[in-house]
């Protein structure tokens, strides 16, 4: 074991959790590109969310300007039963590795949700009772966000109805009961329930669902009732900003300790988890007060940055939502079945699109069972048992210390460790038993998912 | 929210951790009962255990009157991964309780084995490793320990073979799926590769198991195999030693911010989690520094302490571990299958026997459709979705502090949560459909348990 100077885990005090959220927004230069109406293309203003989102969280979506927004006491206090959450120091990770780097992560996985979902959950939920609101809508794939919503909803006594892709909902029985102990409704998607849902399935009686069908239906749910709005768990800018509440911990636990990391390392789906880890360094390097490598990890089989087109494309599978420009593999694509946990998503945050577009950040795809190897052998001298999404992020920080171990230099790696597995177990099954295979699309494939792209 | 003074998580520093484990034994005026030889009745000396335990684990067993035992570097460094856990104040739930009383719970489900159980593991992974076996063996039921020693037989590079109880071998495909994870073989007991195993399916052909019948197939496989011991995760006084950390730094953290706690509550199954909390405090009772309340709450389906018996029993249903003078329901009891979770072997730890014989501890028996209530309602307010067993005690802390309610008293209620219910959906899926019943043993059926006990 290495000599301690450092702990094995830092907690920041109570006292210590950031009181205001970071918007990265204002502090870039080329801003992302604006929603616009999927009918007639024009710039979304707030009056034409407002059926839709709550009206503070389309104020938060919509505002490039403001730096900081003030998180509200209830939200504080519902974040001090589970946050300052630990700033890990890999230090038998590293002795496995015989690197000379120094590994860092941040955990998310300490909260029933088992993963940092609940950061953006609670601040829907609760901006969604401010409101007056009877309940919230939403959809779920792997099950992480449709738990914390159910748990946010469960604290502010709000209903919760959510559309989980069916194929998840089959395979996932206990994510599913999680839920439930929160008291939310929990429905296959696509459903009989909604319009689309019915539709969907005249079309492709057989489907297992997808996210984006799942998100049409509860956003047209959403729409249809009265004292309800839909939340999203990701892709949005609202999203990113309650999220920044990991970046923020994590800088000030390693300013604590005269840390800097050299590269700081996250899984991207929608890209909620590294949005927010890397918001306050993206910001120091936006304003050129310092310099970090950032490298966005995303599945071969569903690669939106390093295979995708960055255009103006539809959110939904229904093509309901706003227009949002982006990384996108187009709303056509449909991800493996083959494929393990999330980051299934086919399209990407709009402020991290831009943020890659502009050379601001790297992007690297990784195969799953190259992913779930990195899993096994984290978990082995960690501890932790991680979830498939944030293994992506393992495995590219494993990578990166050998890479010092060759070179010699002692850089500091910083990844986020976005939750645990422990509903993941059949994916974990499926790796034990040779079962699971690396699929990567075509060219042809994702020409196809680009068929329906909008004409802007 | 009530004016916060008391952080919502005390987490101890690292410096702070314990640095040795309390033997209770030590200071107890009335030891409990030595381990008897099985077949020869005779006080248990080291050299005849020595073939099944391992050395220095042995030793802790014996030992009456070392009250601290250091604990080892490897160890500490091991428990820096996951401790000092967090001593919860439960703002939101006396909130919605509207009790004066002041709730803590200590809270061990912060690492991947999901529970407390990893105090032991680590421990007793370590004295193997450094006796120079090769592995060890185990059983498992509801699976913590399982999972627990096989993430402390990974770090250690050790060997791990579980017996896991058939029932729950199939019941709980991802608990198994994580032991492999791990690099645990596990195998369903009872199973053919024990001569006990085929001797228990050739009289009980369909039988799903047990856990009396899991630890005789594990044993029987350490003392045949060159280079194994047999390790057990509760009922053992070194098991308790162990433990002793949850204990010592509950009253750490208590004592650095001045509370006294009233009551303490412990779930009781062997005795692991109950033994460790209580320890210093019962330390403090024994000596007569203090005065406190202990509780252990047990199910009404498996009730140890409130219907058991005060006599040498075995500990196993092969016979052939050592004799207990313990509270017990005798080795013949077989819980109802309708029972959720563990808690559910017949006898219970020596030195917690002595303790509730001597009127130095209460004990309480819960049905498990209220503790599956009380689980959901702690859940909803308090964000962590506790384990089954650990529902025992919340079940009975939520009684007291509702006590304090209709007195108006201010008591400080302590209780243990000993972990995470994230693979126990199944049995709060039948808790929310309304499947689940509440089994109490009859007079005859806790007769029958009796029935095969040694005549000492």
């Amino acid at each position: 074991m290495k000599k301690q100077e450092i702990p094995y885990k830092i907690y920041l005090e109570e006292s210590e959790l950031p009181k205001a959220w970071y918007n990265l927004r204002a502090d870039m230069k080329n801003k992302p590109a604006p929603l616009l109406d999927p009918a007639t293309h024009r710039k979304m203003q707030a009056k034409d969310l407002a059926g839709v989102f709550c009206d503070e969280l389309i104020r938060q979506e919509l505002d490039e300007d403001t730096a900081y927004f003030p998180i509200p006491e209830p939200i504080l206090n519902f974040y001090k039963m589970y946050r300052p959450a630990p700033l890990v120091r890999a230090y038998c990770l590293e002795e496995k590795l015989q690197t000379p780097a120094k590994i860092y992560y941040k955990f998310e996985g300490n909260n029933t949700s088992g993963s940092h979902k609940l950061n953006s959950a609670i601040a829907q939920a609760y901006y969604a009772k401010e409101q007056g609101l009877k309940g919230v809508t939403t959809e779920t794939g792997a099950g992480q966000w449709g738990t914390a919503l159910s748990m946010a909803c469960a604290y502010f006594g709000l209903d919760c109805k959510v559309y989980m892709v069916k194929v998840s909902y089959e395979q996932k029985p206990f994510r599913r009961e999680v839920m439930r102990t929160y008291g939310a409704s929990v429905t296959p998607s696509p459903s009989m329930e909604t319009e689309v849902g019915r539709k969907i399935l005249a079309e492709h009686p057989g489907t297992g669902g997808s996210l984006g069908c799942a998100i049409s239906e509860a956003v047209e749910k959403a729409s249809n009732t009265e004292g309800y709005r839909y939340v999203l768990g990701s892709v949005l800018n609202q999203v990113m900003l309650h999220q920044s509440i990991i970046g923020l911990e994590t800088k000030a636990a390693m300013d604590k300790y005269g840390v800097k990391p050299d590269v700081i390392i996250g899984c991207a789906g929608g890209g909620s988890n590294l949005g927010g880890l890397i918001a306050p360094f993206m910001g120091e390097k936006v304003r050129g007060e310092a310099d970090y490598r950032f490298i966005a990890v995303e599945p071969s089989s569903c690669p939106s940055f390093t295979r995708g087109k960055y255009v103006y494309d539809y959110c939904d599978t229904g093509m309901i939502c706003p227009l949002a420009k982006m990384y996108t593999l187009g709303s056509n694509f449909i991800p493996a079945p083959s494929h393990s946990g999330g980051l299934r998503y086919h399209g990407m945050n709009s402020t991290l699109s831009q943020l890659y577009d502009d050379g601001l950040m790297e992007a690297v795809s990784v195969k799953q069972t190259e992913v779930f190897a990195a899993a096994e052998q984290f978990a082995r001298v960690e501890g932790i048992l991680p979830a498939p999404e944030s293994s992506h992020a393992i495995k590219v920080a494993i990578d990166e210390a050998l890479k010092c171990k060759e070179t010699g230099e002692e850089k500091t790696i910083l990844f986020g460790l976005t939750g645990t597995g422990y509903f993941d177990m059949m994916s974990y099954e499926k790796f034990h038993d040779g079962k699971m295979n690396d699929y990567v699309p075509t060219e042809e494939e994702l020409a196809k998912g680009l068929e329906k792209l909008p004409q802007i």
